[in-house]
């Protein structure tokens, strides 16, 4: 299976000059999604997860699937506002403006090893910043999974610390 | 197991006089979400479902992972603005404004039986509308799941015509 045949490229989204890479095609084909779950999880799993995590939202539509396979508990890094309880909240620059990522302060034992999931890789800014909050929280980063590398945007660079797997890489963006 | 073990009740949450139902802690056990996952997936095959649906964000949380389990594909139901392609929406009224879902135009195929999952059934507003936007798309829906089910907002009377099933029910909201 070609991953790529499942994600659609659509030019000028969402401005112009941009190529949006698109994985709704991926998520409606029932073998091409599994096949992607299983790819990361045996990734999870090969790096001794103990705990999934994934950001606010499309982190969401792979990382709880990959928990849920693996058995393990699924941490849903979350945007402020959404969270009821006591927080660890870390904030970090975008290229326009400021960010904030915020998980419960229970969400993470010392013991974990935490394996973070987002469908894609472009600079990695906030792939870094998830790591750096299971940090904070007293976890260690067992490594990050994507479905997708925008390559020209050095993520793997950024994340040169942590064990990173891609399965798509896109250059030129 | 009791589901609601693992659901965590917050006062005044997100603004005084509400009790906030947060599945954090449920998502952050393996086996008490492995088990959640598994009981809407056995009801969502029960339907007859051939895709599964869930809207954003917490949708994801428990829709994704049930299509992964049955080896189906999975639809996001997105706020407007996320997707790149032609869509097709629906526009529905809120206690406090409206609110519009958004499919792909493609993400549904008139032979498509769709098992719509979210975390948490109130009023029943947004699972109304992702049932007709289903239906707008040509699709049938097979069925509805959800966690929890605050069972004094009548969700359960407003998806009258569909198969609805809830874990977790509370009263007194």
């Amino acid at each position: 299976m070609n991953i790529k045949d499942y994600i659609a490229s659509v030019p000028d989204f969402p401005k112009k000059g941009i190529i949006f890479r698109d994985i709704t095609p991926l998520l409606q084909n029932g073998d091409a999604f599994n096949t992607v779950i299983d790819i990361l999880a045996a990734n999870a799993k090969m790096q001794g997860a103990t705990l999934i995590a994934g950001p606010e939202a499309r982190g969401f539509i792979f990382g709880a699937p990959v928990a849920a396979k693996l058995g393990l508990g699924f941490v849903a890094i979350r945007k402020p506002g959404k969270l009821p309880r006591e927080q660890i909240t870390l904030d970090y620059e975008l290229e326009y403006g400021k960010n904030t990522l915020c998980i419960h302060t229970d969400a993470i034992k010392p013991t974990d090893k935490v394996f973070i999931i987002d469908d894609l890789l472009a600079t990695g800014g906030t792939a870094n910043a998830a790591c750096k909050l299971v940090e904070k929280a007293g976890g260690k980063v067992a490594g990050l999974g994507f479905v997708i590398d925008l390559i020209d945007l050095n993520g793997k660079k950024l994340l040169k610390d942590y064990n990173v797997i891609t399965l798509a890489e896109y250059e030129g963006e």
